[in-house]
């Protein structure tokens, strides 16, 4: 079985488990106070030409998505996001049980437009009994999307003037980040996003490593205090040197990059094979998952060799899935798939 | 420098950072539906002879104490805890955050007795004006305790007891069981001790892992939807399979019960080695947390070569610390200390 | 000015103000431990038809919505509601802020379609990953709707019959209860509706009350510990003497029926009028609440003399307003307001 | 039965109740925006000379406990508290369900000390781990307190200079303000001790209204949003007027000032008349709630004519109990509980 069901179904690269292993023995602080993180942290701010920027290690997304919305907003804000945004859908209600409401914009290509926002808030504001509704406090987006797509320059640059017209944090989920920054929809570096929005992950589980966000927070009015709300959150990690050391593992040499070049290089053959054989996509995903619509029958017959999540039914005895592709991923894995499905007549 | 300040100064025993690589490439679901997960909990539910509990794997220690928490009470219910407990100090209102207050009695060496409970419950359940109050609807214990020490069979026997009369689930907070369980004040195995409450932690973060607390709910009535509350409290992992694997290497061949003996012996050593310098304890424990009362001065000598916790200062000059063991010290690791500590005169 | 804005304009019938005064300085226990709440409590469950019911009496909706939700979900449970549900929209997210979110479907004139709830179920407990989204935890529906429309005994009963399979309870917010009840789209009593939900509410502030909501929860099994989350949420009235003298006024002899078919009687004199000078309306309501659709022109023409809730644009210079009748509305007062707006050329 | 058992026994003073009747079938806006609770606004910012002030309505002590906690606090803040302060004992978790700590300190005749909340600021600040333990971010002290003493304007000054110190706002809790106010313990005007906090309530409910604490913010960074959070904890009151009006009808001539004296007068001349009898106190209140000390026996048989509240056993067959006085006991009142009462032999 080949598994496209998700970007996280092996362990760790090679080189994130080596540093792990090497460093092993050596005893630090815990609770992220040691060389390693320390060390990680400053590579980040100079990948991000932030230096005074604040670098926290964190264990997994809605772990970070809780704590970061849980830090900024005050009780009777709401953050703004995407309807198919994932912490509007995927997390179990993470924001709403630390009490907040996601106020949805319908996405336009999975991403929240500058308009939807501004509209929203338009409305709010202007209402005379505003305080019945929840407060629009800060905007979600996740770059890429939920559905693989990108924000171009143009599109942040707009969004996050709304955002500081409203003095709303822009906040965005890096968790594929590195997967947004490598493709061909980008036209920003990885610094020009940070200036472009107030704080952002940079998702480690997904690009080589065993786990791992990094939440990076570039305006210093959002920095008091966040270790505390971390542990309150349950996410500071004991042995929080892992974190520094996968960071910097993926971070020092190029790696990070390299790997996402590679799952997004290996979604881009898969894109163009199944396009070749006449199937179309519901996204259309410069990134590293990729959402064909297939025949139910098909994927019926795909699901002994391969695994790919279901996404929605399109109708017509056909199904949109996404496969994604890992650091371990091989052109091997991707050509056996497409020999796996024949053309669209 | 040799660090005593707790048992989480290292990575993880080769042997379970073994079992990680060895695995590392194979692809399995993710979110702890792995074949290492199912293996990791069958070995568990058989050796706690638990064949109905359920059993799920967490992170950290802070995060499976809300999660367990917030997955028994009804909002207006509170967790009964010791005043010393993990949960009531040094959680940043963890457990407050999840909607919860923490009722404290006063600890007996760091234990809940039973008959502070009994009494907590009676003087809430007879006043007519009871909800005006927060109901107790649990009871939090960690075992071994903040300070070491171990409940024996006799005190939970009763405090279960108790328990059971007030309709109050028991939940045991093991983030060093093993440490207990080997110790000499213990008179019970892990199974008889799984009876004797309703849902428990087994900790490897301090224990040989590089995290990991396994949650083991024996009550069948506590187990139903376990698994949102993970995700919503942020601690459902994406490559869960990492839980499954070290529990799997600590539990399958008496790792974990070998890496428990070790650090409680060697912490015995460095007691025995203290009291024979003339130096006394602010508690007697029987683990691998020891509380010594030593001059100030010489802990400002001990600094530059070892690591350690202030714990209180005990007045007169003296100060109570705590020098843990964990998976990786040595015994001339204690011998070194032990060296570098005058007799007291 | 004569006000139609709302329902809770003006003070109390005077029949409930002079309760209020005979009782005055009668001693009783506080916190609705007194006799008058325990007679008002008796009158409800009698005309319910509900012996077993338990009766508590807050102050305000938002208050009432907020506690019964609490006091029934657990933390990874959502309630459901239409999207114009004022718990979705006009509640400053307090369902959220207590933790939960609001799952909406969209409403069918205002309801919650019983084939929608079904559907969001099936969705959910078939999908394999499902703990990774809220769960449906009990379904919310507003009698009147938030747009002045009514549940048909069909409706109520085939949504029963799905909230039943699913295991989720039914609870109607009754802020209006009085005016559905009276009203022509209405084919069951009070009773009968008790006995196709778990819990409901009688409002009484907007039909001649000061304040005052009945909280009737039917269902055993939702009724343990009810004060303490009333407490908790500050629901509790030192003085709750005041909530049961009020329903007592309101329900003795028959007051709040009459006030609810004066209320109704009103409003349909208005529509009336309203579509006999050739005006729409945005819902075809059968209660207290009428939305029609007015240039904008002439409404600037009303602001002087008349009170009224802007809606929704409805486009062409067209908007959609509410007028809604209270206790105090007279027939003079609405041919007055019919007087002042023009025919519909 | 008379009944001494709290302060909210009955309806309203008569004024008050008037006041109602008259403006009742006046037309006016909802939630508090109405010319009677701006005039009530205007008055009390008068009053507490600070025309920069925000004034707000609530219905209940709990409801604005909570409500002015959760707009102040961070998640990762508590609020200081002495142990028997109402929010840490008799609010049902309130403070905690909204997700903060109360971080308690010991009462010195239920007073909060300055120097302990400096103690616990050194404390907390001081550890360089500080982030694992609930950050202070706030003082509640109530005055009087919950056994009835009152603040002097040293304790004020030198808990406020602490408060000020650690940034911490200081919320004085003034349920029966007017008691404190009048007392002969009390060295301050109003003006002065709203000068002395950064917000406070001044309590109607205790003191001759039906119900409502008005809230009233000093410090301006503490004012935006109020309303919000209002809402969101359900404590708008549709007809908000009912506040306005009580506030004027208590505050307009001095008919607060005039309950507040002659409550406390009678309090004392039961004090006077136990004393001369020879028993004892638990504290020596300067105000309208008295605690003698009694013997089993006696209360007995007090308790077929007397309602009265059970404190605490104080040994030997002994019960501390309250008496409150209310706006509407009488001397004759009192001299009956005396003439109940023996001599201490």
């Amino acid at each position: 079985m080949i598994r496209f069901d998700s970007d996280y179904m092996e362990g760790a690269h090679p080189a994130v488990l080596r540093r792990l292993t090497e460093a092993n023995e050596i005893q630090t602080p815990g609770y992220g106070e040691d060389p390693f993180c320390a060390a990680a942290a400053a590579r980040i701010k100079e990948l991000c030409g932030a230096p005074e920027a604040a670098v926290h290690f964190l264990v997994g997304g809605t772990q970070a998505n809780r704590t970061v919305i849980a830090s900024i907003l005050r009780p009777h804000q709401g953050v703004v996001a995407a309807d198919a945004g994932h912490i509007a859908v995927h997390e179990t209600g993470a924001i709403e049980n630390a009490g907040h409401k996601v106020l949805t914009v319908p996405g336009v290509n999975g991403k929240v437009p500058a308009e939807a926002v501004e509209a929203l808030c338009a409305a709010h504001f202007s209402d005379g009994s505003f305080e019945h509704m929840v407060q629009p406090g800060m905007v979600y987006i996740s770059n890429p999307t939920e559905t693989g797509t990108v924000y171009t320059r143009r599109e942040l640059t707009e969004l996050y003037a709304v955002c500081r017209k409203r003095s709303m944090p822009l906040y965005i989920d890096g968790a594929r980040l590195g997967c947004a920054l490598v493709s061909a929809d980008c036209d920003y570096t990885l610094a020009e996003m940070a200036a472009l929005c107030d704080v952002f992950t940079i998702g480690g589980t997904k690009l080589g490593a065993l786990f791992g966000e990094a939440v990076v927070i570039t305006a210093p009015a959002l920095q008091k205090d966040f270790r505390y709300i971390i542990k309150q959150n349950g996410g500071m990690l004991a042995k929080g040197r892992l974190l520094g050391l996968q960071f910097l593992a993926l971070l020092e040499d190029g790696l990070y990059e390299e790997i996402s070049r590679r799952e997004v290089a290996l979604a881009l053959r898969l894109k163009k094979g199944l396009a070749e054989k006449g199937w179309g996509f519901l996204v259309d995903s410069p990134t590293n998952q990729q959402f064909p619509i297939l025949p139910d029958a098909v994927l019926e017959g795909l699901r002994a060799d391969f695994g790919f999540s279901v996404w929605q039914k399109t109708g017509g005895g056909m199904t949109a899935v996404r496969f994604c592709t890992g650091w371990n991923t091989g052109e091997a894995d991707i050509d056996a798939l497409l020999s796996a499905i024949p053309e669209n007549q």
